[in-house]
């Protein structure tokens, strides 16, 4: 399965009154490697995937989280991210944030491959391109 | 075990080009809605628990989260929050947001009572004030 | 010209390591502050009023903001808006983050009413619906 | 003056549903650029200064921005960073955000070397050390 690692600095505002990182900013970091990781994997970016498959991106359809270590403002941390599955019109991934080789959170998302629909605020899950699956799982 | 419920209001900033919540911005309100319940259970404000106890807060150790319908800028949702488990030094929470009665997302925390300790970042469990433990459990 | 007035209660997540909020969450209440007297003013919904005029909201054209005093979680904050000025296309805003009396915070917004335009990121300014504009001035 | 330029790449998550930026997340940027200025200047980390100085950091007293081309997701810019005024307490800085070198932001801030005061929410400026005086005017 494809992976990928990005560096991530921390940074004051991602930081709450006890001097560490706001946990909704890790998962808005996770979000950014997951569209760096299907970028690495397509070579292209997010905004040409969406634009050439008529998608409107992969939202969240479950994810979860375990925090082992805080991290403050400053710090250089590698967050490591790994599809760990790729469905129909569904996938999965997994996060590993590390400090100094110590891993400080683990997170896994399942997202989907989703377009406008016609009803409602119009987002349904549309089959995932075959080329786009077999890169996603390394192939 | 204590519960309670809020109304929140989805801003045009919460949300991303897709239209919808973005994600991470759902845990917000959870984090939130997390410290209006330990407010409302206690009668105290966050600060005040922090500084008679001698806390930092309430810190994340665990949490997982189901997105089953998307919302956007202008809704009013509400998000029933409540304990589910009180432990030593750690409890468990549950919210379920809903729109117009319909259940849009579902999530569980594992939260910890933490005070700085004197090495590292400096934050560890510390125990859950009896006082404060029954609260949580609504008695 | 129009005025509206609202309460915002500052949140942990609004605020940084120095235990105060970080200064670019003021400008988030301050745009829900806007969509607020804008909705009040015209009696419509901002996802109402984008979707009858074709327009993509009113981006920041201008903005500056003086802090006197600062704000910390837990607090209840009033945020008086009021119109400054409405023209063709753009209008202005003031805003004053008063807390219990005292003045915190005061800004100064230039906004567009804008609509996607066939070019680039394709957004342009577009003229104020006359009605929309007497509803400004509070006429 | 000192000067420093930085690469920043707009994220899905600071965009919002005009597909363009959410301003409030162009001044969080500005905040690291202002962070990575101060510690290009003066070798240290912002984590250093603080525990060094005992400071709580260079909160915002007064900022301006004026936006000229919006940007979107995916999109590298360029933050061109500069120290204006170096005072007693205070000091002035002034960004410029370019897009494959077009301006499409500019911003002025003074900010203060503030520490923790005997009262209220305890901020208040003391004045910045000569050493950090002098790398700031880049001399």
């Amino acid at each position: 399965m494809f992976s990928n690692t990005r560096t991530w600095t921390i940074e004051w505002g991602d930081c709450d009154p006890a001097g560490i990182v706001f946990y909704p900013r890790f998962f808005a970091a996770f979000d950014t490697s997951t569209a760096r990781l299907i970028e690495a994997a397509t070579s292209r970016t997010s905004a040409d995937l969406m634009r050439e498959h008529g998608i409107i991106g992969w939202p969240m359809v479950e994810t979860g989280a375990r925090f082992i270590e805080p991290a403050s403002f400053g710090e250089q941390v590698h967050i490591e991210t790994q599809v760990t599955r790729v469905g129909r019109s569904s996938f999965g991934i997994a996060h590993r944030l590390l400090k100094d080789g110590r891993l400080c959170l683990e997170a896994t998302e399942v997202r989907v491959w989703a377009a406008h629909s016609p009803v409602g605020l119009g987002i349904m899950g549309v089959p995932i391109p075959e080329q786009i699956a077999q890169q996603l799982r390394g192939g």
